[in-house]
């Protein structure tokens, strides 16, 4: 939970809310309740942003609040391409030395979405829980493979799924073909790998089955931050609400999760997240199906 | 009609049968025949491939032979990701003054596939057809958007698909959105649109209609020349076989396209495309489907 800034070719946002738990809590929200987040916030972090949450289900008790600190701060400006971006300010503030603690009630929860942070933060919350959940997944990205590798590694040992992007999963496996890399993680410790492409949608690994999912064309992607917090939220919201870790209701939640993505980046920040409804939900997950469906006329 | 020398990180073809009537010819008669090719090729190209074809019920009528000269060559050396080449060698020969002949026969054909060639060549064709064929498209790519832009837009108004990748697009319409693309390029002339995007698979777009087909994870890309003329050749087999140019029946051309360029890579130049039977044809369709399916079990 933290502040960003960003600008793209469409604006400057100014500072508001971000953060990966926030983005997944939104995302999942939608689709299970109750949710319980760990995280750290500082004094400045808005109240009413917590009472949002709140409202809409979400258990803060696992967020700390350092009241005397500021909140972690990113600012980036996106390309024209809305694809790659440069980084212009980062301050950790009181991500710097975040120390997770899980409440009770969450350490027995069945299903674990580990955000993208720092290995060790991840490390500590998995050993906070009581019993293995149902289904552990695990954001990260080429940040934490450039620096913390040999723990990154550690913590992808113990869970049961990874969300990672394309150029990511070949840093990781060092092949460039990704089923090859699927295969090569599955031996480091997952059994499902996920791979984000953005615009070109996602695939799911597990044994020898593959599921690529689209993308959806639009018009405009206003602004991509928080599209694969979103993702991860949706896909695990609809795993956790169904109970269902079959590869087939995989392949549904990984729908939820690029539905719930297609949205995130039609505003800023969470904007969007807030204010769809249940119906503007189902609309979208049509129009997924009419993207992606083909018929097979065998002579 | 060509001959190509192809060196990947997998090893070196020597000089090989390529060029798009090729492969478009070897993909396309998979799926129906009678197949009209019209081209030119030298005195070099061998006997056997021209048998090969008219075994397979491929009409050659149309290709001129000029005996004393040589017929066109390309040698490209792929980078490790095979997504980039460098052109080593390019030797137009027989192509440089080409001045393609329809033969009587071919000249009410109900489906024109104009291969990737000089915007002249292709304009020459069309301007030969004693009707306007069900279906025309159009296959081309940035050489001539960079060379012969204004000859191209004079093709490009008078068909009915166009295919390209998704950086061409962008380059033709002036557009990032590949939606907004689309709807530039619609104004343009062409009612369907295909963006190829290699391993994301492809996307078609017509009215307000997207089709998003997935391109299947291989292990091993062994070598991708040719796997966009297959898809062409792949897509228009399946229309004329059919004679169904309705949304849902182009949905299933592409995925035919997609199936026949999945085996297109899996061997140097057309040497899959030959061996491959009905059956292998089927399965691959199955796994496609099985990658591409999914449900939404709404509550």
């Amino acid at each position: 939970m933290a502040f960003d800034a960003i600008e793209t070719p469409n604006g400057t946002s100014g500072k508001i809310i971000g953060g990966a738990g926030t983005y997944i809590a939104w995302a999942a929200n939608h689709l299970m309740q109750p949710l319980d987040i760990v995280s750290v916030v500082g004094g400045d972090f808005p109240e009413e942003e917590m009472e949002a949450l709140s409202e809409k289900g979400v258990n803060l008790d696992g967020v700390e609040i350092k009241k005397d600190q500021k909140s972690f701060y990113w600012s980036g400006k996106y390309h024209q391409d809305m694809n790659t971006r440069d980084t212009l300010v980062t301050e950790l503030n009181v991500l710097a030395d975040f120390d997770p603690v899980v409440p009770e009630q969450s350490q027995k929860s069945n299903f674990l979405m580990l955000g993208n942070l720092n290995p060790g933060v991840q490390m500590s919350v998995l050993d906070q829980m009581k019993k293995r959940p149902t289904l552990t997944a695990l954001d990260t990205m080429n940040f934490w493979m450039d620096s913390a590798m040999t723990e990154l590694k550690k913590v992808i040992a113990r869970v049961d799924v990874l969300l990672i992007n394309d150029s990511e999963a070949r840093q990781l496996s060092n092949e460039y073909s990704l089923v090859k890399a699927a295969h090569k993680i599955f031996e480091m410790g997952p059994r499902f790998l996920i791979i984000k492409k953005g615009e070109h949608g996602a695939l799911l690994f597990h044994k020898d089955q593959i599921f690529s999912a689209p993308a959806l064309p639009l018009k405009e992607v206003f602004d991509p931050t928080g599209a694969g917090d979103t993702f991860a939220g949706g896909f695990m919201g609809h795993l956790a609400h169904t109970n269902d870790i079959s590869f087939d209701n995989m392949k549904t939640a990984i729908i939820m999760g690029s539905v719930l993505a297609s949205f995130c980046v039609e505003k800023f920040g969470i904007n969007r997240l807030k204010e769809i409804t249940d119906l503007d939900i189902k609309k979208r997950i049509r129009r997924f199906t009419e993207l992606a469906k083909f018929d097979i006329p065998f002579d």
